[in-house]
């Protein structure tokens, strides 16, 4: 059956700067009419799990403004047209409770079943890596345990943060384990570096299951290898691709939550992207976005728009391979 | 008859920052949607006619992103409520073609004329002054010679800029007086201070028929009497309301195309606002608004909203006080 | 008995910009050294409560960056020897839990009240305005109800922000009225202005007891009369000082939560509480602000500082001229 | 004898973006062109008597950059030709040695007396107050002990900073006087205003003989009295004018080296400037900007400009109405 | 026949921010005293052409802020006294029309080509990419058809932006080639990638004859595999180098107009630069750089500068090797 | 013998925004109480050495600020834990006199020597490269000549600066050649790149007798290999180790005093520092930060914070390894 391309706005035709910002110039739609799009990108501006730098609660009004300057058309995966494989809209935003953090992650959470109850495969914009939780938490309510694809300067494993409260962008992915939204012995952690809290802030997730690749050697093993060991590791599981922008060097991205100096460049983290393939994508997010400390270039939401941007051609790429659908909420 | 308050975002229950902003929260329409509002706030987003400063290309997404802090009750005119008194809505951006000055106005005045023949009053946000012949052009085809209420350090009347070319933001004035589509009779300039290029810098308009009020006689005058003298050089006639941001000191709008030391503070510019009164207004603009040089906190911006939303209280002023609907297109 | 003026480093010998700056370079003293110092100045580090711009949470350091350029004395209450009089120290910081709200009041209440307790009035410093409340409950417990003398662009006294739930930087002065730790028939608003969601936003202060002063009549009034409506208000009633940094217009304090446009000056501003007199202070807290909007100048916050170093004028002042100790905990 | 007007470039001609930036777009000149012109505008970029803020060093390229935004003619002296009254050029920059104060200081009065030597009236961007003295001495090396007419929120004439040594941007006052370069008995300082290291900071001046008029005081007498007050303490004594930027108000003048919150607005300081008379100045600075302070809007190196315009104008003013060439170095 | 080294000013002895900046604080001369440089490096201030980000405008004096930071000798050359081997001037900036594109290009060629009139190799720096087809046209109705080296991220062959017309910044190498004036098929096309408005948006360079090496494939290259790929293709034409800034990766570069993430490092890209040879350049530009979004340590304007500085160790090896001046007029 | 852990506030139980910011949060001292302490890390807040950018005065309160997200467990040497195996503090600030760099340098000197006649190793944080100079006449007094093992951009080995001046940023490691107090034939320069001054510029280091290594030599070489140069180079020598940040590319520290465009990545800097090894470190620094020029990410100041605990790391790693205490000032 054949379907029109997304009516995104074409910026030969019309500048960029004319009119309000959506995610790269596509529809704007509330939960009413996100039906009939298989994927759906939305916005989750929280930071209320922030421990240092706030502000990422304007992360997705700035990957939007600078979303406007990607293309239709990825040449990284044979020229796909990921708009026109894709049915893709901008969902508008989950709404939060500044302040009440466990109330924000109620409403995170049936914002993401509500797209997932759409029919959509949400592609969640950040907010600080709080917002993950209760996105795997909608996620996994349909299709069971999750594959986590986790890139990052951090594990996010640690039991508690400030006198001992559960939630905080630094335990989400311990509470998912705990919880068996996740699979750890299907999920991979990559990107680990810095000094660290206590000796065994990676061995704590190491101990809960996952597979962690620092850093160094996600980079000694180069984008093909990684994409081997990350499609091993996962399988046909269906998958959750959770993307901190402080994985990549604060050069490339000083506009981050918790930056961690000595990543990869952009263009290694890119590589690394487009080198995954045969992932069965049931979710995804791109957080820790921080606009207010980006600079007037605003380097840092251009990457976070370009990251979603492949991950839509992943899903796509997917698609064109298997002539399925996304597997969203179907 | 009665009729819905227009259904503006509640900031009580949704935070600021949740979705993508249009103006005041407004919904977000397109031509072929504006028909039944009775003012269009849109943004005409060229900066083309720019001789200095570029960058106000981005200023109706600067102020819509700082509207969104206002609320809809204005205290200043008995507490009357704007948005439930008048149908507003947010009609989008005018087209432009970057680099082409003659071909942008085209655009402008098409899109202007369009708004006006759904029935709306047209209320722009700049872009800079350039924008607002096309304005009045597509005005003045609907209502005739119109009074030009116009607020601004310079007056824009000069002949040509660079090379005798005739548009640019420092001729639009003249250009409209020569058009017969203001009527200078009709008309006051406030605010011009400043050096000059030429000692006829002020007399240029004078001798178009313009009255000129100085910053420095305006303050004299204090709000009330500047009112009046508005009041009594319009009269009945339809009129034109346009507003250049660096009528205001720099140091409360440092975002704008040229600045000139020494203006009216943000409050004594909003006095003088809120004093206007018995104006038959049939379109409005507020241009000049540079978010490039506007700072973190973007202060232009937020008085750019600020006046826009003191415009739209003076037309549902107008409104209460005579029960007609504004003269937008009708 | 004699004492010893607070060993601030003097500028004139070491520079502003050697060390680690603390609140005009007065001893950084923990809980445990606090006892003997009459006043206790103290950040209170949480943007918990913000509905929009985040980040005040940096308040307290920015304010103590650019605290470093006030000087001791104080020449407009007849060159008081500010820090020789009073006894004042830089107490640190409260701790506060991110994203967790009113886990956080505990603690600011419990870090008010280790304060009361070891002798010393406290002067905070914000933060958004939900840290007040804590504030008042410690206060109120030692002292009872208190007059209130609050300086804001906006009541904070609505119901509720966002599902109802009860705290924010909105809420705090009607929750202080219901619980009785603020009498509001002692109680003064100053500074209101700008557009309201309700037509009730101010009205809804004066239902609860508060008398409200627009910026408008504030203005109106001088700062003479002024200073004499707060000190009949007030009268001899303990009383807590709390300003809100958007009380000042934008261009003199763009580094705030939520900017109005059209507000006093810093000098207005600063005239009103250098007139201030007669008035029984046994708390006080300056709160908003926030450097993440201030710019490169910081100009929000030296006028943080410089309104935080006029309350301590006018403790000094009130001791000076009864010879009794400022009220903190005694 | 007629003389052509300066050749500044014409920006209703030229974009005032092409080219390098000169003051005002006059022609750039080194010392063996200055001949032949009455006023020389120069640069002093000397940052290293800053106890504080640096980066004033970059003020005189800063001012140049927004002063091509001036146009020639003052409207408020009679529609003055300023530029077709005066030959002035841009005369370059002294010469500094970083980190080496005295040595410094013995550049800038050479320079300064080059300048003198070939009949111009030095007009000096500053760089720090620490480059006051040194203009000071080479001025009054011509014309004797000079009267001051001193701008600025601070005396400068404090006897020694950090370790006792002598010069700084806080001690050049009292040197002059101690060097009977100035008569304090004809000058007057203007804008003292803010706390004080000592009690004495203020009455070390009047001490000194000097006459000191406070930022209140200035604004309780207006311009005309001001003005008055000025000429009739100067007299026909040779006059140096320096304006310290800190003299106005942070929100106008954010881009200072030390600011003090509450001064006057740029309106207000304009106005004292403008109303200014019967002076005979045979030197000038403008000093204490520094960009790195300023934010995008870059006010205060365009308020600088204003001020060094306003300057101009009084001299060509002085120059109409005696039919004298100013006594730069004649 | 020796010749004097060009007087650059020597920052071994005055500081590099005393006096106005120019190229590499060399000579600024006008258009009537170029003759005797064989290079006139020369500002083209346009942003006429931007189809998103303006500013570009304010590229040329960004640019020569930052080469004052710049010395004369490249060690990357063999020790190369640049400026002892090359007479080199700061030719001032092409005169531009803002708001009028085709008006805009006439003046942009009359001053390149009045610039190769007085035997000068034209190094233009932009300005958006709109500016370099006048200046090809300049350059071949001396030299006839020109050999293209282009470095960009983009192809800018589209046929038209914004209503079919035939001028911006995203068309010049198209219509450089149906005017004849470029050979593509001694041309080439450097650094393409991210994604693509049509599938054809790098064949259609090819169609026209250019070849087209991605940033992938510059890099798996290596600068010395690359410039002999430049060399081979170029050959003996007279060519033309035109490098983007967007070439570079936006951590790099992040004040330009449409930056792409995922490009070469600045060491990358100069790597290439200085591997070129044997190319006979008789035209360059460097362009495309924006201050506006460069943040405060202006990181993109200094890598513009040093840039412009290899090209013109590239001319001056070239002329070294062989002993003829560079092919600029001659 | 046992020895507590340095109390240094925990980040996962005080948010990291709490308080006043030291050196990893570390106990801040006076030189009273450096006793005790194996290292002190302490600020030399002095720009007077700085030839073009100045603000580095401000470097070491940045450095603190962005210091506070570093953790104790360095993973890079086998999970060292570095403040529970050296006992380290923050030792605040050396005295300087702005504007007076012979005098300034005394007083670092001073502050040194009290550091090590406490028996503490220094670690400066800078201020520019001049501060390096008194510091090595402190280690060297007490420990003889030493191997210098310098990371830089640019040799520093100039004779002069401005008028045969002997102190500047560009002159420290001739002067200390000269005096004795570092023994060229121990040390290495590593680092050098970009245009030269003079042909010389490198050659004059090696005729000192310093081995240079330039940043293409050091990253042809790689990190294991370059470690080995050092340490054969360093031998058994009382070594020093100084850092500018200008080593590191602009992209990943733009906030210096003088960058260089091409040089190393955060990353490969990071993995030069934590190839080194078998070093006898008695004093280190690191410099040449800016805050003023590192944009809102502060990116060159957490880089600079990440290189001064990398250097603890390596003096952790010797003492674990041989397990002698460091010898500061033994």
């Amino acid at each position: 059956m054949t379907q029109a391309p997304p009516p995104a706005i074409y910026s030969l035709a019309v500048p960029r700067f004319v009119g309000v910002p959506t995610f790269m110039r596509l529809p704007y739609v509330g939960l009413d009419a996100v039906a009939g799009h298989e994927v759906a990108v939305y916005g989750i501006p929280s930071d209320a799990g922030a421990p240092f730098r706030t502000g990422a609660r304007f992360g997705p009004q700035a990957m939007r403004a600078q979303s406007i300057m990607l293309r239709p058309i990825n040449p990284y995966r044979g020229n796909l047209d990921v708009l026109g494989t894709l049915r893709v809209c901008d969902a508008g935003d989950s709404p939060v409770v500044p302040g009440y953090l466990p109330e924000t992650m109620l409403r995170i959470e049936a914002y993401t079943a509500a797209l997932l109850a759409a029919g959509c495969l949400p592609l969640g914009i950040g907010g600080d890596h709080s917002v993950t939780l209760p996105e795997l938490r909608a996620v996994a309510a349909r299709h069971g345990p999750l594959a986590l694809v986790h890139f990052d300067a951090h594990t996010d494993t640690w039991d508690a943060y400030f006198d001992g409260l559960p939630y905080s962008a630094g335990t989400p992915f311990r509470r998912a384990a705990e919880e068996g939204i996740v699979d750890p012995a299907r999920s991979i952690q990559i990107g680990m570096r810095g000094t660290l809290f206590k000796p065994t802030d990676i061995s704590q997730s190491i101990d809960l299951g996952y597979r962690v690749v620092t850093t160094d050697e996600a980079l000694a093993l180069g984008p093909a290898n990684l994409a081997r060991a990350v499609a091993e590791r996962v399988g046909d599981a269906p998958a959750f691709l959770t993307f901190d922008m402080d994985f990549v060097d604060p050069a490339s991205a000083p506009g981050v939550q918790t930056p961690e100096a000595g990543g990869p460049s952009a263009r290694e983290a890119l590589a690394m992207l487009r080198a995954l393939h045969s992932i069965r994508l049931v979710g995804a997010d791109v957080v820790e976005t921080n606009p207010l400390y980006d600079g007037p270039g605003q380097v840092t939401a251009l990457l976070t728009a370009t990251i979603a941007a492949e991950i839509l051609a992943l899903i796509a790429d997917t698609k064109r391979g298997n002539g399925k659908t996304p597997a969203g909420g179907g």
